[in-house]
């Protein structure tokens, strides 16, 4: 067993709410070590969730992995705890956050559906507090994942289920027409890098990238084009200059330096892009002065 | 004793004040666990931090909670720690922060007021850094609270004192004109749920509930009229229709499905609302497909 | 060798990259207690985070600081590790982010320049993930900090380095002509205080202080003029006063009582003010009382 526990969700650091299921955990495994993920997944956004729960849980040891990202709490969907592979637990409520977790960290060998009497009365909790339903990572996933760092064995806390019968979220959207690739911006970031929902090594695999230039059309391939060099890193890039580069996920992204490439695009999460491989020379940059400076960055990155 | 800190202030998360404070008590208790409730508090909002510690407190292991908002910093409030019936300590300034917790942890069993030359003397410190009198949380509470950790008795930091003399915060505003509520909007979360001075059983109580319904209107009951259903979920309410529930803390609450509900109300924190018993049925939501989709959520909460 | 790691970065708490390095740096050293300073300087702002690390580092115990502001992830910068003579490690990107912390800590005894080939055998960890090229926290400094953790010599992780021949950041903008102070706003925090780059001191040293008041101009000495008085807290201020004090840190600020003085004023961080001595009898507040009213802000302030 691990008595680390990671802990994401959608409540925010306003509050007290990540708070309240860390009091719990800790009443409850005093040697736990909790360590926060994120918490300022958009509200209720379960993919954004999951992709973010997914590349992070496997970086860090076996641990249980508590993610409560949960807009159906109270209604039927289930609680689950997955068991995987690797050795860690993953627990939350049943509406694909998990999935992608499990299948990084190896593929779930057993799930249960975590009842919550059974829970509680294990973690030796009375009734839910206010006999509230609208707070199941306080009342019902922090008490398990807390007894999950013990020896516990799982099936106290629940029936199995199957895990081919969990609920997943809808897939990242990446589609090939021809040698165009219509991709979804999944991810800005606080520098303005926008991740796109594509693996880069499909840039490469496809010769998208053959000529060392993309091009780049916004509004679902409507708006307007821009040309994006291939680099390995940001300081590669001339001030005004948009990049196309593999993040440290592995995605491709659209990225300047040190200036926002997502204000410079025009773009947000969720809108589409389209790429095509560019001309061997780009169009050349603006020469204009004012353009090249820049603007709002402190001197050091100059 | 405990080995447990809870750490509450207005200080935000940017700047370091907060880990100015918990570097101080690492230092000075190098075993001690730090948890964070909330340091994103208003600034200056005695009451909001006063609500929050309240209800989180109890919810964890006997513990050391160190709380600051602390707008009179430097005048000759004082400073205080006190000792709960349930053997926890509270540390801050005497301005009501720290009341409802005491409170809600068994009541106090002993009061002292911090002298900050003895405080600095127990915890082998020189003076103040840049003789600051504007940091009592790192200079004055941290130290106590991490002294509080340890064996050491809370007369070493100072005189008792009585603590019916400890301030007070002004109460929730809670007003019944014969069948009608007035109450104040005493917290807005990230999912725009509002949350309301009243606790809820006061509203089946006095049967507001009765019909199912809630009248609900906003300017101090001169604003717009809305009906809230009486639910136990949001899953429970269609697209566009406002409900009432008991929240994760027991307090009356309006909310939406994955809509927020200050939004769809126009309120903030700190107005008033009137509730009314509503009709039986209430008035039909509306038809129009614009009003019924949802807008800006994604699409897992539809 | 110390257990604690601190660390303090641009990445913001959204999106997992802080969470990437705790978790690396808790799989390779699952003892290491990680406190958290400050993820919210500004993107790319290396002299910010060099302030901020500089006046925590001292508060705390010995430690390994890990610190992550690096717009030139990926160029040929050095990655360094620098031994102070307080017995600290300081781990991140030569660009002058570590160099006043290490002064604050004694100076610099030896620094390393890290090779991320001999880290990441060192922690036996593979190739960086996706070969990533531009997050050097997760991939190099990450392992490195959590290797420094334990006995192993900074000597296994790079070459020696004259640390002499280290980047420094700019030095803060502090000019005297005469009497006059030219000075930089350094930072604003989140109650509106407004924090100048000039010691506290220097003002008491050159006399500026002399009659009690100081008048501020704005806009580098061309904008409006304002008279501050002297004072040791905000409480001994009249609303709608100015003031000015040594802060937590030391440093000369302009304040207001539960107001924000930087709104007052209509400066924001980097601008450039002059400060006089000023007369001996300011002017007199406003006697208007839609000025003295407080506004927006809770009644325990006032």
């Amino acid at each position: 067993m691990s008595n680390t526990v990671t802990f994401l969700s959608d409540f925010g650091l306003s509050g007290g709410n990540v708070a309240a299921c860390e009091l719990v955990m800790t009443r409850l495994a005093p040697s736990a070590r909790i360590l926060h993920l994120d918490h300022h997944i958009a509200p209720g956004d379960v993919r954004a969730g999951a992709r973010v729960l997914a590349r992070l849980a496997p970086l860090g040891p076996v641990a249980v992995h508590l993610a409560v990202i949960d807009p159906g709490v109270g209604s039927d969907r289930l609680a689950v705890a997955l068991h995987t592979k690797r050795g860690d637990f993953l627990v939350g409520p049943d509406n694909g956050l998990l999935l992608a977790a499990a299948q990084a960290l190896g593929g779930v060998s057993t799930a249960w559906s975590l009842d919550a009497e059974r829970v509680r009365r294990q973690a030796e909790l009375g009734d839910s507090p206010f006999g509230a339903r609208t707070f199941d990572g306080r009342d019902l996933f922090s008490p398990a994942a807390a007894l999950l760092t013990g020896e516990l064995p799982g099936s106290l806390l629940g029936e199995p289920v199957d895990f081919k019968e969990l609920k997943s979220t809808e897939a990242d959207r990446v589609e090939w027409v021809n040698e165009r690739l219509a991709t979804e911006v999944v991810e800005i970031d606080r520098f303005g890098n926008v991740a796109l929902a594509a693996p880069f090594p499909d840039l490469e695999e496809r010769g998208l990238l053959a000529t060392g230039n993309l091009e780049v059309r916004t509004a679902g391939g409507l708006g307007d084009c821009r040309t994006a060099r291939r680099v390995r890193s940001f300081h590669e890039l001339l001030t005004g200059e948009l990049g196309v580069l593999s993040d440290s996920w592995g995605r491709v992204a659209l990225v300047m330096n040190a200036e926002p490439a997502d204000e410079f695009l025009g773009v947000e999460e969720g809108v589409f892009l389209t790429l095509d491989r560019g001309a061997r020379k780009p169009p050349p940059l603006p020469e204009d002065e004012e353009v090249h400076r820049n603007q709002g960055f402190p001197q050091e990155w100059e």
